[in-house]
């Protein structure tokens, strides 16, 4: 092969790699938690990239149908995990098996994470052993399904209209779809997987609703798989992603269930049809967490894949630049190509940060909420923990989503037309991806439900009562606000302790502010529903800089723990993170005065040089984030840099060289044959009309 | 049906249109350009609509190759038209083909706008007669694709590795793939449909070589489609979107044809291996912009599309609020929900006129460049024109198109689940759209162009050269630069006047900026297209701010010939438009001190008030548009309402309930009935051992 220029490719990572100023293992094993965890996690990876089962390399080229065939292969193995190893270790198997494949994940999380969850959640222990016992730990003998949302109705879940009356005569619950609207949709594995479902409907019983429980209700014959009477399941056909997961609806028609098929863990109905509520209401929701949670933490590892592929690239492709005859210049070294990458690069780091740090707190969480009784000590307490982490997790939750779903779409632009080809990776990343900034609750809602927390913090500390954990700055508000950037310099501007300082005034600013406006639609007559409507924009601000200045925080504490070879990049990282988040928001850290016109002049030059610090790095932190060329999927992250040989190499593998197209004689030989319609003119003989 | 809940429907869309402002019909006339523009349009809709090849319900269930061939049967039937209509009809044709099927758009454009345009632009009359003849117009005879780009470079046209080496014995070019990273990629027509090409190669003669020029290549047989000797033609596979065009790549090798199928209207070649190069190197960029022109327009279609769908769902959706026993409140009346959508419906607006302009302004140039001869006397003035429709049009392109790719994003997450769905229509509207931010200049490299075109407009105005156009603003920068805005209330502030000088005195500042970086990087020793380089922070945030003000100046310049029955609806838009981008963007709008912090609550005070205002006309807006419903080819954008039952209808049309899945008896039977591993444990008898 001759080459007018020089070829890009392998030598020039070995070259970036060479230049690297931190121990790569070392970050590996910082980020993982310790070697130890590396090494699971590399078994793990291990045993997926060899399974034939878990094959991905030609998974842009398959239908729905194979698609969903092969996810469902994928099903059955985890299933065989989950009875063999420990949860823990299964919720890491399930952290990877969502980089490879999110659409398998959802199918899995489905059964493991929403039924089964709500049957942990809901069930009580006889309940429980029952339903185990069919099979719900084991998928042998069942696999469950979800069926909270209905065509009309989704985050209103007090608004659904299918029904579970209770019928005293025969002791059973008859589960109906009322109307169109009520049809239960987006049903996750209804269409092709599920035997059984818990289904959310409004209690009714002797007339009187009680207001939506869960039910279960098996929905097909595990023989023949098909429809079980006064059911119909529907695929809803095609979506944006997530393809393996097959998504359905689900009408009931006045089918009956026995009344214990109704989870009674808190709720309880006899045979009387007597309904006796639970003393604790709150605890119930604690298991709504749990997919936050998870979802901050898939952000983080989705996030490091997209940069992976991405910085790759960059580091390999030329274009334009350089002097005559030498080799064009490599993307990665422009100014505006860092200023596209690295400070995501650095994003990425706080999400990974913040998502174990949330993790951490959530399990805790749990763990005391488990051993918890009603009249305990301890009671207040995890209460208003479980209030902390419900109103942080939410906002978390939109913020960590929407970042990683524009990192993967800043990623796939800085591709160029090569993150228009599927073999990329970063098309489909985005379109499976999107969905987490939907489900589970909308990211605007659940905004607006930590608005409405930070709002109610911001009144309990103004009333005197200290506030802990994330919102503490606005325990001593008053001289907070009036804070002021002292620095003189540019240099003197880059720490650490003036964007942690920035973060809590204008986060304690703009939590005032949607308080304030609260307060007064109060005062002005308003019920406090209709307030905290009206200060919807200023909760949705609050929301947003009071996130991204917790992950600031949590990277920040994270550098604390950070082995000493580490720190210097990850210092820059966390500085590079701070600066370029104010920077992107300038507006309230201007228009509270924290910093100058001049300072901000400053940020973003320290934004600049900061870049162009890390991006020497850039690779190396690529490398640390160790996912294997069979994780990523994509031959333009290759971690050998021969991008164009393997990107060649599986087009070529997929189609065919000169095929002709099925359809040539048909619509393509009639069109270039075709007699054009000026050859045959009707012309009238006129000349007797003259 | 009975229903626990008023089902929300048809009656809803009636009660919104009976409370509308202004006329409609007149809109659609004042928006198309006249009311005989209007009829035009809708004539060809209906053509669209009641011709069976371009039916579209069934789109979202369709395999590529069924997608492929179905796109070939439409670029017939334009091949029909373009033989039989105007220019200007074909134009407005392919405009409205866009909004209902982009893949095929490029299809047919492939040939039409890049084959067809290299060979207005590049042949001689007798070069383009002869290609007439073949059946470049008409198609019948030949189908062209237009090969620039290669596997290893794209936007840098002048380092493409591919040759064209002239051989004086036979009077012939040798058109040859030198390496792997030189093969033609990315073809669009190129896997499927073309069966000539404009290859663009290093022009090679005597061993010297003349840069990159263009020459037709035919590639495939017409009577059998297989590849001609030397040449292999691939697909290059899956992509994001735009699944109606066959993108391919191409290698040569050694591949032979008579020197006159080198286009010879700007470079000559003669027999004898003389080279003459075209005295006006400028003139043959004129066609570069017209692709951008293009895609300015089809961003403002596109929006309207989008925005359509997502405004009538909103207007029918409901969710949460209200009081026991009533309906839900609409999404649509939620303040949050407004702020979601108003300002994007206005961004729109603000596009659609920017297109307009833009458009003539285009039509004018190249209707002077076509009659320009050297030596004449406008040559200087046209020359100007032409840098300004070069500037202006590259961040024109940048920011409208990413302005609608994040306009139909937003608006499918304001779909909420149902935007996650095929059948809503904005998932693959997004993956069809999101190339364009990329393809005929990658955004952030135009960006910098643009950035690049404004700082030398500023050093112009700074020598005393007068501006003019929209950097006119430019010119008396001294006195602009320390103006304030003096407003002393909300009302006071609330005027197109203030939004507008807002714009021009933050304009002037972020392209001084840059133009002082610039200079001041030369001042430092840098060369030209370093100092440059290191400025591109600041020139992609001048290009960024002085677009955005480009189109608010458009919007209100359209404003002026509007209508009177229309301007109180599109004034209240223009100023939404302008106070949403200010908002947005707030932080140079401090910094450089326009406007006061407590100005900028009383602007996002203005922006939630302009929301709601424009709320109550949302739904009139959206019938303005005029796109009938098979243009959205969404059950959600209907324009009776009745969204549910259409969804509904459309799933179970594509899939047949209660089906069981194929893969039943292979992946889900053996799941359910398998025998645990822990039923079969072999125990070893240790006892020995102990």
């Amino acid at each position: 092969m001759t080459s007018l220029q020089k070829a890009p490719g392998p030598s020039d990572l070995v070259e970036e790699r060479s230049r690297g100023t931190f121990p790569v293992r070392n970050m590996t094993h910082f980020l993982d938690g310790s070697a130890k965890q590396t090494a699971i996690r590399e078994k793990i990876m291990l045993q997926l990239e060899r399974d034939p089962v878990w094959a991905v390399s030609d998974s842009h080229d398959l239908t729905l149908q194979q698609i969903r065939e092969r996810s469902m292969a994928k099903v059955r193995r985890a299933a065989h995990f989950v009875a063999n190893e420990s949860m823990a270790l299964f919720k890491l198997r399930m952290e990877l098996i969502s980089v490879v494949d999110p659409g398998t994940w959802t199918r899995i999380g489905v059964h493991y994470g929403l039924f089964f969850g709500a049957l942990r959640g809901g069930a009580t222990p006889e309940q429980f052993s029952y339903w185990a016992q069919k099979g719900a730990v084991t998928l042998n003998g069942m696999v469950g399904c979800f069926a909270m949302t209905e065509i009309g109705h989704g985050s209103n879940v007090a608004g659904l209209e299918t029904t579970a009356t209770y019928d005293e005569m025969s002791d059973e619950f008859v589960i109906h779809t009322p109307s169109l609207t009520a049809t239960k949709w987006w049903i996750g594995g209804a269409a092709q997987t599920a035997t059984h479902s818990v289904v959310f409907a409004q209690m009714i019983i002797k007339g009187k609703n009680y207001g939506v429980k869960n039910f279960i209700v098996q929905l097909r014959d595990t023989e023949t798989f098909e429809n079980l009477p006064g059911i119909v399941i529907g695929d809803i056909g095609a979506k944006m992603g997530r393809h393996g997961t097959d998504n359905g609806y689900i009408q009931f028609t006045h089918v009956r269930i026995p009344r214990s098929y109704m989870l009674m863990k808190h709720t309880k109905v006899n045979r009387r049809g007597e309904v006796k509520e639970p003393p604790l209401q709150q605890l119930t929701y604690g298991a709504l967490i749990q997919g936050r949670v998870a979802m901050v933490v898939d952000s983080g590892a989705i996030a490091k894949k997209a940069l992976t592929i991405a910085i790759r690239y960059a580091a390999i492709r030329r274009q334009f630049g350089a002097s005559a005859g030498k080799p064009e210049t490599k993307i990665i070294d422009y100014v505006i190509h860092q200023y596209r990458l690295m400070p995501l690069l650095a994003q990425a780091f706080a999400m990974h940060f913040t998502g174990i740090e949330v993790n951490r707190m959530y399990e805790e969480l749990m763990d005391s909420m488990e051993t918890l009784q009603p009249g305990d000590k301890g009671l207040g307490e995890v209460l208003e923990k479980l209030k902390e982490m419900h109103g942080t997790s939410a906002g978390l939750k939109a913020f960590s989503t929407w970042s990683t779903l524009n990192i993967i779409d800043q990623c796939r632009q800085a591709c160029g037309g090569h993150g228009y080809s599927a073999y990329t990776g970063l098309a489909s990343l985005y379109s499976d991806f999107a969905v987490h900034c939907t489900w589970e609750g909308d990211n605007t809602i659940l905004s607006l439900q930590g608005g409405r927390y930070l709002i109610g913090c911001y009144r309990e500390a103004k009333a005197g009562k200290k506030q802990a954990g994330g919102v503490a700055y606005l325990n001593n508000m008053d001289a907070l606000l009036t804070k002021r950037c002292g620095a003189k310099s540019l240099a003197d501007v880059s720490r650490l302790e003036v964007i942690e300082e920035a973060f809590w005034l204008v986060s304690a600013h703009v939590v005032k502010k949607a308080g304030e406006d609260f307060e007064a639609g109060v005062k002005k007559g308003l019920k406090e529903d209709e307030s905290y409507e009206a200060c919807s924009q200023a909760r949705l601000l609050a929301t947003k800089i009071h996130s991204i200045g917790y992950l600031f925080h949590r990277f920040k504490g994270a550098l604390v723990r950070a082995p000493e070879d580490l720190k210097p990049i990850l210092t820059r990282l966390c500085l590079l993170y701070g600066f370029y988040a104010i920077a992107e928001n300038s507006g309230p850290f201007l228009q509270y005065g924290y910093f100058t016109p001049q300072q901000m002049d400053w940020i973003r030059e320290a934004v600049t040089a900061l870049c162009r610090d890390v991006r020497l790095d850039a690779i190396p932190l690529t490398d640390s984030f160790n996912y294997s060329d069979f994780m990523l999927n994509s031959p333009f992250g290759r971690a050998d840099g021969d991008i164009y040989t393997a990107y060649f190499a599986a087009v070529q593998k997929a189609h065919k060289p000169g095929a002709v197209p099925s359809y040539f004689a048909k619509e393509i030989y009639p069109l270039l044959h075709r007699k054009l319609e000026e050859d045959d003119i009707l012309e009238l003989d006129e000349e007797d009309e003259e």
